[in-house]
């Protein structure tokens, strides 16, 4: 058996080993476009940082040590240009010599990947304006930042790649603005986890454009300027254009393969695609979302990784089936971790589906124990079931293993009966007895179970400030004096029971307290009392952050933060 | 309603916050022995060696903040001395005034813990001889360090809190030695994985006495003596004494309750004892074991806390079930975590459950990304089924996030299909594109469906030197010299294919590499040309961990270690 693999980084060359391991004696080709294989792209933005400093590190194999394990032939800069179905040859280009050659297969695995998006404006060709997705992409611009010494930099696109460049690029002392298209950086979170991370970066000094939309590049002078609809100029030394990707699928589309969303390379639970003979993995392929059924492009090196083993499988006689991706991202922002799973709020929405959701501030481990600092997770949940959709959490330590427990949990199909039940480790460098995990399961219970009604970031500005309704913080005159939200009053949850009266009885009660637990205490006080009370998910410290960005109006019936 | 509750640490205190937040106007009394309530048990041995300075952080709670947020009368120095369950009252006296007196319920909750298990030994009660249970306890071990300055300790038991004593004196400079009875230290792991910790505190001075049986205390000059079966005698300025707990139960036993291990209170589902007025929780009361479905007593603080909420909601009228206890447990040694969830193969075997294991050494992110040091992985998985029994890791960092992973994947009945299919969240300061716990799922398939066969660390003596098996080390020339199981040779995994007719085709073939992918690599090649072959699970970094502290015998036919 002969296989030729049409690029070799994450899928490919794990494809290729993968098929060594099962295959002692089959023909294993590799083309590979860039100068390097298999190379660390979730690493590159580290190397413009110098977080990693050996560029040798970047290269996790080399074709000459991939033959000397595998036997796998790797062969960089060339190119595969077309595919011949019928003859079942692909026409490659030596990149070097421009020499052009046939090369046979009994199967093909496509895994191109995905490339930069260029949007159609001018001077995304400028000499300054620079993508991010080859190893080539990042000594380039580690040498710009070297040899010019760039003092402003404009990113455009608020995605993972640009936020990790943003990060190391300020790390560096250049000034940074990131200009985004849609009013939120990083799309797998909601507006109201994003705004955390439009704090984080606001706090690093980075000035941020969301709603920005770019409409061209021009040329100034060395540098280079980014002009935006509405016509704001902003001026840099370099830019860099990392708006989204698209799956590099033209391979697939010219040979006349079945293509789904952006051209992506639809194929079956095999990773077959329409032709028997090829199979394609990673972020050229459309895969089905576990949590919504839906199609979706989920450009990740897991996913890329986990069905390249599963393509090798199918590609020597198993019967290997990739169910669907779920999503499970994370991103390291200075001292802050930020992660998510399953789907967002925005998707369920979009997709239909009924959800809701809890937020809540824990602590990673005990507050006893030094070092906790409280993170903000979100869970998503079905009303009807309990089952949970997703989950976004910001934070420092142990955002990672609590994002890992609930990808996990979503992916056995849990409901929040399981995220209760779960037998987590405890001990007290780690976590609490009820980890931030059966947490989220205690409060959507409490939901489900009718003993408690919540109330949202976006909902504060519509409550009426006209006494129709009861706001109320619970918090500690201290904590209340420090900040509160407008129009709330203050009872601190201890004296509660003392000053009901104080509450008119026939209006609802909204809620509020620093993290959402007194809340939550004082709307059991209240609902056994007789009142109609809902409780702030998430608590103060949740509504301050989100709010943070917008401006304050002091005047009567305002919505803003008071902020003493 | 009125609700007395004995215990007012980890289960008693949540259940009577849960009782309040379902029942505004129920009468809740809580009956504590110690003079604090809701300690922090879990951070005792912290603020001996001073990590916790604060005394007051030690106690989570107290009897007035509990009353102003909770209504609940929290009487400590309060001891329950019987309970009369035809009346429903309780005998307490009041330890400060000796005064007894009797307490009315509609609803007993017992919350009694465990006790430290004293074995039937002379001088358990000499006053160097401690114990550590309580607040006080550790008062009193923390004034003794302090105004004392032992030099020398002796620790009879190595559990979890013996072992955290033992970090805390250690760095204090007190000299520690450790005597257990066991041959390991740390019941839950295999000793395979014990080895390890034995060897981290070896390595931080630590005096290891494995299955050292005491026979007596004894008095001497100002310090006591630890005398042990065979004559030696362990001189030291204090011991401390923990060789396990034993459910403090006898209110229970007296009133007739059904009492099951060790004395333990049986419970039903509903956290019901015999009597259905009476409720239990913690460590206390008998369990289910989620994997072995046996009967057990398992001393942990999230198993408490989630119980005293079901019994909660079922005392207040509600339907909570609490199915089983899955017995994780993680613990911070130097800079090492050591954790566990499910059963270990001593267990499956003891439970007459088909077992087997792999071990890896994976490393908790990718090694390009700064500070990645690996970790020793094993997981017990079912032969038949493929289900995930259980897991041991050892390691640095993300130790805690993957045990919390496999201990979810776990309680959802997860086979390794399961585990080769999640989707965890992956960037390089976090985790591989392959995390840890994919990893083990592809292992584990691999030895499911024949792909591969294993050796463990308990075969490697028994393994014939006498040419009937080729015993063959797949690591590089550099690495082999540097040092070697006994009866090996070496061919590197890239030169293996060129010397195949080396080895004897009719035999068996051992294969060790460093960590178990290249012996893995290795047997893959040598059974598709027709050898049959075995790969060492867990690699030569892991047999010489396990085999460190045993003596290296150099004669011909020897099964240690050689190092260069």
């Amino acid at each position: 058996m002969k296989v030729v693999i049409v690029g070799g980084v994450a899928g490919g060359a794990t494809a290729a080993a993968r098929i060594r391991r099962l295959d002692e004696h089959a023909e294993i080709v590799i083309f590979e476009r860039s100068g390097y294989m298999s190379y660390a792209n979730c690493g590159l933005p580290y190397y413009i940082g110098g977080v990693i400093t050996d560029p040798e590190a970047l290269s996790l194999q080399t074709p000459k040590k991939f033959w000397d394990r595998f036997r796998v032939a790797v062969r960089v800069r060339h190119e595969v240009t077309a595919i011949d179905r019928v003859a079942k040859t692909v026409s490659v280009r030596n990149l070097e010599t421009g020499k052009i050659y046939a090369e046979g297969y009994d199967r093909l695995l496509l895994s191109p990947g995905a490339r930069p998006t260029l949007p159609p404006v001018p001077g995304v060709d400028l000499d300054r304006v620079m993508t991010l997705r080859t190893v080539e992409d990042t000594l380039r611009i580690r040498r710009f930042v070297e040899t010019r010494q760039p003092k402003r930099a404009v990113l455009v696109g608020g995605g993972f790649i640009n936020l990790e460049v943003a990060e190391n690029l300020l790390g560096l002392g250049v000034a940074v603005t990131i200009v985004q298209r849609p009013k939120q950086l990083l799309a797998p979170l909601d507006p109201d986890m994003a705004a955390l991370v439009h704090n984080l970066f606001r706090e690093k000094g980075a000035e941020l454009r969301l709603g920005g939309n770019l409409t061209a590049f021009e040329a100034e002078g060395n540098g280079v300027r980014a002009v935006l609809a509405g016509g704001e100029t902003i001026a840099a030394d370099m830019a860099v254009l990392a708006v989204g990707v698209t799956p590099d699928s033209h391979l697939a589309a010219d040979a006349g393969l079945t293509t789904g969303i952006k051209g992506s390379i639809v194929v079956d639970d095999h990773l077959v695609t329409s032709d028997p003979a090829i199979y394609a993995v990673g972020d050229a392929v459309q895969v089905r979302h576990g949590v919504s059924g839906q199609s979706a492009l989920i450009a990740l090196a897991g996913p890329a990784n986990r069905q390249a083993r599963i393509a090798a499988d199918n590609i020597c006689g198993g019967d290997s089936r990739y169910d669907a991706s779920w999503g499970s991202s994370i991103i390291k922002l200075f001292d802050r971790t930020v992660a998510s799973t399953g789907i967002n709020a925005k998707t369920a929405e979009a997709a239909g589906m009924p959800w809701d959701q809890v937020v809540l501030a824990p602590n990673p481990h005990v507050t006893y124990y030094p070092g906790a600092r409280p993170m903000t997770m979100k869970v998503i949940f079905a009303p009807d079931s309990g089952r949970i959709l997703g989950a976004q959490i910001v934070g420092f330590e142990g955002v990672d293993k609590r994002i890992d427990v609930l990808a996990t949990a979503i992916q056995a199909g849990m409901t929040a009966a399981g995220l209760k039940a779960l037998d987590l480790a405890y001990a007290p460098p780690y976590s609490s007895a009820k980890d931030p995990v059966n947490m989220a399961g205690f409060m959507i219970e409490n939901l489900l179970t009718g003993k408690v009604k919540q109330y949202h970031s976006d909902d504060v500005a519509a409550l009426p400030r006209d006494g129709s309704v009861t706001l109320l913080d619970t918090r500690t005159s201290e904590e209340y004096a420090r900040g509160h939200a407008a129009g709330f009053i203050n009872i601190p949850l201890d004296d509660l029971r003392e000053h009901l009266e104080e509450i008119p009885a026939d209006r609802p009660v909204y809620v509020i307290c620093q993290s959402g637990l007194r809340s939550y205490l004082a709307c059991r006080i209240l609902t056994q009392e007789g009142f109609d009370s809902r409780h702030f998910a998430g608590g103060y410290g949740f509504y301050a952050a989100v709010t943070a960005g917008t401006p304050v109006a002091r005047a009567a019936g305002d919505c803003g933060l008071v902020q003493a």
